[in-house]
């Protein structure tokens, strides 16, 4: 008799586990990525004399909404390093388009590609979202990659760490992926 | 021995559920999304003396491919409502682009952030996908989010809700997330 | 007592697969899609005099960085095909950008809806990636579906199938879908 009770205890048990891992199937918790670096991106903007050091250049012209570069979009293809250094060996690029979309603030909106080509990592890492400078971090979508980062999802939170003017600034990304394979 | 077989029994069904467990992971019924509303997505277009108003602009103009505006890039930063009202208080704003993409008809390509900063959500949601603007309906993927919308993924499904000229449209989003964090 | 033992055994045997399953919820095996089939993408830029059969027009000219049209943007609507006849029936539609994005060498990026709409298909894929054109393929990532391709995500593999000067090109798409619901 208590070897049957035993026995259902196991198997409401179970059945419980089971029944809540098929409704709930994954569980991601912000504070456990399984995988975390953080990198640092570069953007040196096309001025009209610095095109050998230039990363950036600005496609389209600002439209008349507002005074903070309401349309402007730029296409990049800009060294991502380890540190905050600009010089450092640059162990990704981040290739894409950013463009400015607000009438009354500097906010921009970013698409682009992490691609990695290095003995430590092969792959890409795609990425997409809002760039609301007002805040002192904002968070994209990590919504795909490729290669060494095969199918993954994540967060990447980003820190404005510098700006020179108008033609340089470099962001910390934070890069939280919670999706691995 | 009857208990042996007991045990058996509930070794093959366990065995069972979890193998499928194992095997398909997840399962989505595009009837039960996680979470579920509808907003309205309103766009007021500069037309050269509407600046005050207007919450997107033309980025570049039309080609010369056929007559529906193909190639025309439009950037916005609009305002998005609970109901059909414009003026109705925004519970977040839309901000990314669209541009005609067809020769013979109107069609439209979107990819842009929702973004909630209020006291019911702190988050972004992003989202991409085609415009066939002669269905009545039209899906684009949510492909990720942040902040209260964490790792979301999802469908919204889209309407025109009201046309004024060229310069105003109005989109109901029926935003059904399956991914919930 | 050994009856004891030999539930204390299953009972550990399925505590770890349930824990396992818990905290690995879903496995993805790059080899095993849940669903694949090869697609070619017909890519004919407007050259100023072939309006009739032009998919795809310049939207913004090059900028001044580098001799690999840095910064030009294509809008398309192309025809998709199931073999690599660009006569051949379209199968589906790719509606969306790409623009070349690379100081010393020929780079594109993409971001597309592939749109079915026949008796075998109905619903849209959403695709975004680096063309890394100097490599032999490269890879795109799924990063949403809707309709008959609901909540999917994968991997596009597209090799260069054929390029005629600077007016058409071809891609192959290797489309393997990992999230089938």
């Amino acid at each position: 008799m208590a070897q049957m009770f035993y026995n259902y205890t196991i198997f409401v048990f179970f059945s419980l586990l089971i029944m809540h891992t098929l409704a709930y199937p994954k569980k991601l918790d912000a504070n456990k990525p399984c995988k975390r670096f953080v990198l640092y991106y570069h953007d040196i903007l096309y001025d009209g004399t610095n095109a050998a050091n230039a990363t950036s250049a600005t496609v389209t012209n600002h439209t008349m909404l507002g005074n903070f570069e309401h349309g402007m979009l730029v296409v990049f293809d800009d060294p991502v390093t380890k540190d905050h250094h600009l010089l450092s060996p640059p162990v990704a690029r981040a290739q894409g388009f950013y463009f400015y979309d607000t009438k009354t603030e500097y906010n921009a909106w970013f698409s682009y590609t992490l691609i990695f080509n290095s003995t430590e990592h092969k792959g890409t890492i795609n990425i997409m979202g809002a760039d609301l400078m007002g805040e002192k971090t904002r968070d994209f979508s990590v919504v795909g990659g490729t290669g060494d980062f095969f199918m993954t999802r994540g967060i990447v939170t980003i820190r404005t760490d510098n700006v020179q003017g108008f033609f340089y600034f470099r962001l910390e990304m934070d890069i939280k992926l919670y999706e691995c394979y």
